[in-house]
């Protein structure tokens, strides 16, 4: 007989079938997480409920190589996230140098931190995984957007405020460009950037 | 007066002063985490204590872009960990894909799904991070090391024993040739791979 995990797995890779979920899910789905088959519903509650990930940028100090770090960040206060990713960084860090000689950058999001894939494994394709892929821009802090980001990631992350004014953190936002959602099987979930950034624009379906 | 938060990151990217962490803490130590003066114990205590973490690539789908995608990992049976991570992955995913390609990979952990970071937000460097750099390389499955990775995966990771046969999931390990790891002030503090790996060899320090 076929294990859950098995039949989770089963068509999890099958890039050329991205059928919506089925109808009986595998696994209970928790708190808020959207259904398997809204796909761009579930990037953006991926977005907006997780604190950190990974940005993964191609490394200066590496000749080319790539490079991930664990940051913070934030879509938006609770409950109005937009998507965006901010970030609060100084070039003392690689992360940031690396960007300011190639934009190019990915950043990197799972479910499993938020406790809502339960015993199921971080692996596995219903434990849901977004990727972000863009350009990693500096926000001129003289803007009102440098307003919303400061406010967006204090909100989230109180000690950011304290941190140190002589490490010049500058605030960075993903332009994003790519987006690879897997988030149940059937593959990579084929989701715009514009599709993804207007999402709920008209809803307030992004609960904190 | 200074907040803890901002002591914290006082020192926090002064890479130039690598000294090593002062007497008295600024945040709890937890579970059996190594003192951050521990540099060589603490990298080992992240890669032995974590499961998941997240793998970048140089992305061929993406141009050359980095690409960093959620995996889940072992480096050994719980209190035998060796520090190398092994991973099971199928060409079905770009991951896998991208590394036959171009075999420069980084590895992310965080403490922070661990728990033991209390309330300290998951960029303060007190929340230690791992990157791991160097080559993703397929183990050969018919080598005696494949069976150990397998039982690392296996015991850590119980549902990949059901994974779909026809999926073809490969071993692969990271041939690590660079560390960083931040765990506390004065940025990232300095590991070479074979301190890294030959760690604890004589003792049990890698408590599961």
């Amino acid at each position: 007989m076929l294990s859950p995990a098995h039949l989770a797995f089963a068509a999890a890779f099958l890039l050329v079938f991205r059928s919506s979920a089925p109808a009986a899910a595998a696994r209970p789905i928790f708190d808020g997480k959207p259904s398997p088959s809204e796909a761009t519903a579930t990037a953006r509650w991926l977005a907006a409920q997780n604190t950190w990930g990974v940005l993964s940028t191609i490394s200066s100090d590496l000749s080319g190589a790539p490079f991930g770090n664990v940051v913070s960040y934030s879509d938006g206060v609770p409950g109005e996230g937009r998507g965006i990713p901010y970030f609060y960084l100084t070039t003392l860090d690689p992360t940031a140098r690396d960007a300011l000689e190639d934009e190019r950058t990915s950043f990197t999001l799972s479910e499993f931190p938020l406790g809502t894939c339960g015993k199921i494994d971080p692996e596995n394709p219903t434990c849901a995984k977004l990727t972000l892929n863009g350009k990693l821009k500096m926000v001129d802090l003289q803007s009102s957007e440098a307003d919303l980001a400061k406010l967006a990631l204090f909100t989230k992350h109180a000690e950011m405020k304290d941190w140190p004014k002589n490490h010049h953190f500058k605030i960075f936002k993903l332009e994003i460009e790519n987006i690879f959602l897997i988030d149940w099987f059937g593959g990579p979930k084929p989701i715009s950037p514009s599709q993804y950034l207007e999402f709920g624009r008209n809803q307030s379906v992004m609960s904190s």
